[in-house]
């Protein structure tokens, strides 16, 4: 029983009273706050100021052998390719470096499955009368999104503090009409688990029905920490090969979050089979993409050392978000049992579980309070969350005190909402 | 009758003979000479390094009240869309602001074809039987491959002195399962011809049988003049609205050889209609292409006026190099008839139709001798020129020096193998 269970009908209907006067000056107070996305704060784009003007001279474009300006390596330059194998901990080989956007690399996968067809595949996705997908949720709207808008079916699949439930995974990797899955292996987008030992072993000694089941291994928060020390993570990718499905993973990461999220460099890594499968359809595509901002990640980041040690700055800004998210929760929330939330070392989002039917009223009152979150709902396939229950925070975006005020606000929305539906 | 042929055997037995030790010395040279790509050369590339550090400070990164480092912006910087607008004559909301690659646009415009369908298709042409695709021929390689990894049937059509043969086009048009044309209206690659103004009236005023006919209109060489000032070029897209097809034209435009090649932008202008099918499907894929990248476009080109007089810049390098091959070509060539060339104004290429039969075997001693050039047959549709008679010839990458060795091993090349044929 929550803390407004247990009070009288009187009690109850006073509190109710008193939260909707101090929403009605909350919202009086025109307020503009977003928790919404995933963005990181300008303080965290100042810190990349010096990559701005690291290339400075024609002489500095120059890297391999190869002049950045212009045309060529299709796959990007090999300096930029071994900085994200050794990060990812695969082979320069196993590296297709993209452009700002991780996503377009993973979409163009799933596009190029549709239109030619994976290197297993029986003929084109397109040509496929049904296909399933399994989407962990919650998770990443945007992912769940690019598997919808290709018309297949999304699955959900409960996360549990491991990782995925991956009893039901392997039972369902049974159906052969079901492809693939979505992962964001570290710090999960929303609830920032990191899959364990037993999760990972699992996934790669999968043996599904359809040749071509592909895990989409979002690699988002490799190196996201911003509580104590980078934590190492198995290569998906040598498990898998190691397992006797070497072509089953493609695995995906990103700069965004590390240097400028409009305009960073990303990398698709695989197998050897399917880096040949991929290039030899990329190569109608493009020629290269943005060599010379890959020279600029390479000379700013340099190794994975340096960019781990880079990260930390990311952390110093991060951490004092986090905990103010996570110390008002405790505070305002936690002592009344609306919710609960994990308590995340890394990645970029508090996923909060408020009890069943709270999640889209808080959303509603969040926004007549000026303060925007992502919707209810959202982490889930379809946008529908079967309890009406999880709302993703973000702190990264704002300063520190206008997240101060959100959180509060949220705190605020979710108690009324839980009232309101008492005295219903 | 050529030269040649109105030699006696003896003088044309003599003429090979010392065309053979000539070759042979220049095969001991170990020569290694490239006029293969419209690849722009070092000096075309120095003329940007400015652009280099052009974003310097955190504070450089704001513009149109967006900060560029950030997500967001799917279309792009409205200020790059307003750039490009102006280049083509066209309106920002008409534009989409892609990465380094325009080729990536177009590769992305027929692949959503396949996947999803065109505003005006009756089903996504995956689902479609049979898809032909109208190549003028000679044409660009790549877009050719485009529509063959797709499976189309290619349908060359002859390039006239006015562009591609428009009474064949009309024609052809008139089968439902002809679903578009590529064309590169001004400097044709590779023969360097501007459409004419009656070409494009009548491109505007098709009346295909398909609904989603698609006129993708590669305006790769817009401001690209080496010979005198900027020819102004029509609109095609409010050509086709006011003939009542708004959305049969894609236009792609890219900063490739006004910039660097390899890290430049690129648009895609189309109608309104087609960029909201565009967008709604964009959205999936990608947050934003890189927007530093386009902030930095922005600032160094400026607009219109400041792209064309910058152009000039480009032109001051290029222009002694097509007089270089030209007049190579004049001197050498044009008295014996061996072959036949366009003299372009703009664009990258010098292209040569050789006597029948004779493109294959002077590309291989090309090779031999050590100069690179494009495979014979690469500008028809799946690389097979029919008359054995078109070689592309690419004067920019070469430094002058290099290019006058090049291309008088190119006339020793074309005349051993005229000889050769008539002495067989």
């Amino acid at each position: 029983m929550n803390a407004y269970e247990k009070m009288t009908q009187a009690e109850r209907a006073a509190e109710l009273k008193k939260l909707q006067v101090e929403f009605e000056a909350l919202c009086g107070r025109n307020l503009s706050l977003n928790m919404a996305r995933g963005k990181p704060g300008s303080k965290q784009l100042d810190l990349s100021t010096e990559m701005l003007t690291i290339v400075k001279e024609a002489s500095d474009c120059k890297i391999d052998g190869i002049d950045a300006r212009n045309y060529g390596e299709l796959a990007g330059l090999p300096s930029a390719r071994k900085l994200f194998a050794e990060i990812l901990g695969v082979t320069p080989e196993q590296c297709f470096i993209g452009g700002s956007a991780s996503l377009q690399l993973m979409y163009d996968v799933i596009a190029k499955a549709f239109t030619h067809g994976l290197p297993h595949s029986p003929r084109p996705w397109a040509r496929e009368d049904k296909i399933k997908w399994l989407c962990p949720a919650p998770g990443y709207d945007r992912h769940f999104n690019i598997t919808k808008s290709f018309g297949m079916e999304l699955i959900p699949i409960e996360m549990l503090p491991t990782g995925p439930d991956m009893d039901k995974v392997e039972e369902l990797v049974k159906d052969p009409t079901v492809k693939g899955i979505w992962c964001v292996p570290k710090y999960s987008n929303p609830d920032g688990i990191v899959y364990s030992d037993e999760t990972v072993r699992r996934f790669a000694a999968l043996k599904p029905a359809a040749p071509d089941f592909t895990i989409m291994w979002d690699n988002a928060y490799c190196v996201h920490e911003f509580e104590g020390d980078f934590v190492p993570f198995p290569d998906i990718l040598a498990m898998c090969a190691e397992q006797g499905r070497p072509d089953m993973a493609f695995e995906f990461a990103s700069t965004s979050k590390i240097t400028f999220p409009g305009a960073g460099i990303s990398v698709l890594a695989t197998s050897l089979a399917n880096m040949d499968w991929y290039k030899g359809l990329a190569t109608f595509q493009i020629i290269s993409y943005d060599k010379l901002n890959q020279l600029r990640h390479v000379r700013f980041l340099q190794d994975k050392a340096h960019t781990i040690a880079f990260m930390k700055k990311h952390a110093e800004v991060l951490a004092p978000k986090f905990r103010c998210v996570l110390e008002t929760l405790d505070r305002e929330i936690a002592p009344l049992g609306l919710a609960k939330w994990q308590t995340p070392k890394g990645g970029y989002f508090v996923s909060v579980y408020t009890l069943p039917g709270l999640a889209t009223r808080t959303w509603e009152l969040c926004k007549k309070a000026g303060v925007t979150m992502t919707k209810a709902g959202a982490t889930y396939p379809g946008g529908k969350d079967p309890q009406d229950s999880n709302l993703r925070i973000a702190p990264s975006y704002p300063e520190l005190d206008e997240l101060q005020q959100a959180i509060e606000i949220f705190c605020v929305c979710l108690k009324l909402a839980a009232l309101e539906k008492l005295c219903a």
